[in-house]
């Protein structure tokens, strides 16, 4: 069996990482010469809207795959029809453009922040009237950990908003005061069941993800897991796919959709059953799903800007190192750290610990490409 | 930190994929060109005992480990000194000489069952008469898997024995009718910190491990302790150890041991919170090692000849694959199915079901090189 993946950052590499003792080949398309996932498995470099490098994917893989969403779509539509493609396309594409996303969760029946559609600097004026103050002004394409968008307080930030983030067009959302970010990491194999991880419960810093920790038995599970499945059946959805949501007191609202494994999952691969990269291995190669049942509890934190010192790290009971084998620089995810327990005290602690030794690392992402989540 | 790794079979393979994660760059020297390790890890194709490419090793790695005890002795004497090798070369030549084995065992007063040293034929008869019958009669290095060795029924099987079994020297033990093999994974760190994983309860199929079943709590696991320990403390042990033992009412007679990560402790990849591959990669590096606490319940079962469908083990409630990316040839390990399961009932019904799947894979090994343990 052999899968091709569209992109080779660190999502690329433990999807490999997972494949390898399944007895399934990956090739990775980058055009990244050191791409991280390289050093774990076939690499073809080159831009991922290269028809020669597709025609090798084409030809040589059993299913394509990606780790991304701002995979081009004329290159998954090169694809299709050449190759399997999983998940499918068209779930790329509403994942792109937030309007398409936002008009979907509408359509789906899946509560969100109220918005309005931006073209012109008129426009923006007119959402901070209907909408708030305040108002999350952000681009529609390739907006990600925090950029792409600006947050205005008074019916005055409106002037000049849509230049910072580089004209239209954009979409304005009512800014809502949520109580905490849940997402909810599912997967649907290829004859349509469902499996579903316990939520995981956010917490960023200076617009990245920094902690997720595993909720099991969380009382919002069903209605996450409920519009995780509206979403996916929508598609005829194969492989993970990830929802972020907002709750406010006993509604959780969507805020956005990744059509891959991601960030919020990374702890699945010491804290379940079934990691989530070896789970959207076995569903987008056709195969049933391993059990997504928590072992314990457990925390990621991500190490944001620089590694901590590796010795320090495993001086921590219960800590698991993950080196993405990058290099350096601020605000680019270079790695992260599970932490397992079986209590909640013993958790905290070891998560006090982590967050003390990795302090100082979170910044901004420097470039796009830093930050794929 | 990088570190080498002699021999490049599916411990070396397992080991690499634990050192990723960690940041560990492994390198592994290994003869044959496709070496089921070289798809995970970087690859020095050449003999073990070829100075130049162990030269380059020794100049390269922070420090060299070996995953197999047939390493030859004179490679890691010339290893020795120019770079840190662990474990230490003493307990590698103590492994490979059934008698050095035997002998140490005694001196440190870890029982055994009572032996006799063969030089030629006349020394079989007089094992047979001090010891048995019945007796095993086995070579005194290079035995693996139930291979170079003869089972000793009666006074009149001894004549030509020797010479079944290649010549001498060799060593006779008297036969011991034993209850049950467990064996105990060891891991020491660099500062002489002692772990122990959950002892490991064995079946073998024609002399070849088949099924390893993780026993927490088992009774026998503070004498198993006992013994690893003494034999880790005498060579100022660094990584991981196994200890095979018999079980006889309430004893445990030392069969014997191996200076390296074994088989019967692959079911620690799921069923342990740190794996012995990542645990050992932790110790010769010099890092504190990880919890070996279980997980649950778990049982690992050898793929032997050739691998089942891979949708068929995957279709089984907790099961993980494990392919080690080898041809299958009769009596190969070519790959692991692990088990996990939170419940006694639940664990057995799942490995009837795996143990159906590969049943008739089980046959004696074709080469030493295929059955590494």
């Amino acid at each position: 069996m052999k899968v091709g993946i569209l992109g080779g950052g660190q999502l690329a590499r433990m999807l490999a990482l997972a494949a390898h003792p399944l007895g399934i080949e990956t090739t990775v398309l980058c055009p990244v010469e050191d791409a991280t996932a390289a050093a774990v498995t076939r690499h073809l470099r080159g831009s991922l809207i290269d028809q020669r490098l597709l025609g090798e994917l084409a030809h040589g893989m059993d299913v394509v795959t990606y780790e991304f969403e701002n995979v081009p779509l004329e290159s998954l539509r090169f694809l299709d029809g050449r190759v399997a493609v999983q998940p499918s396309p068209r779930a790329l594409a509403a994942g792109q453009d937030r309007l398409a996303e936002k008009t979907l969760f509408r359509a789906l029946d899946i509560p969100t922040a109220d918005f309005h559609v931006v073209e012109g600097e008129a426009d923006v004026a007119r959402a901070l009237s209907v909408l708030g103050p305040p108002v999350l002004l952000k681009t529609r394409r390739e907006g990600y950990d925090g950029k792409g968008q600006v947050f205005l307080k008074a019916a005055a930030d409106g002037a000049g908003a849509l230049e910072r983030i580089g004209g239209g067009p954009a979409l304005a959302e009512a800014f809502v005061a949520f109580e905490r970010e849940v997402s909810i990491i599912a997967v649907r194999d290829a004859g349509g069941g469902l499996s579903f991880y316990p939520l995981s419960e956010n917490t960023h810093e200076a617009g990245i993800l920094r902690v997720a920790m595993s909720r099991p038995g969380d009382p919002m599970q069903p209605l996450a897991e409920d519009y995780a499945r509206r979403l996916m059946e929508h598609f005829d959805y194969v492989g993970v796919l990830a929802l972020e949501l907002f709750q406010v007191g006993d509604s959780l609202l969507a805020n956005e959709f990744a059509p891959r494994v991601h960030n919020s999952g990374h702890w699945t691969i010491e804290g379940a059953e079934t990691s989530q990269f070896e789970n959207h291995l076995r569903a987008v190669a056709g195969f049933s799903v391993g059990s997504t049942q928590a072992l314990g509890l457990t925390a990621m934190v991500n190490c944001i800007g620089e590694l901590p010192a590796l010795a320090s790290v495993l001086a921590v009971p219960g800590a698991h190192m993950h080196d993405y084998g990058k290099v350096p620089r601020p605000g680019r995810k270079v790695g992260h750290v599970t932490l397992r327990a079986d209590n909640p005290a013993d958790l905290e602690a070891r998560l006090g610990r982590i967050l003390h030794l990795t302090a100082g690392t979170a910044a901004p992402a420097a470039t796009p490409a830093d930050a794929n989540t």
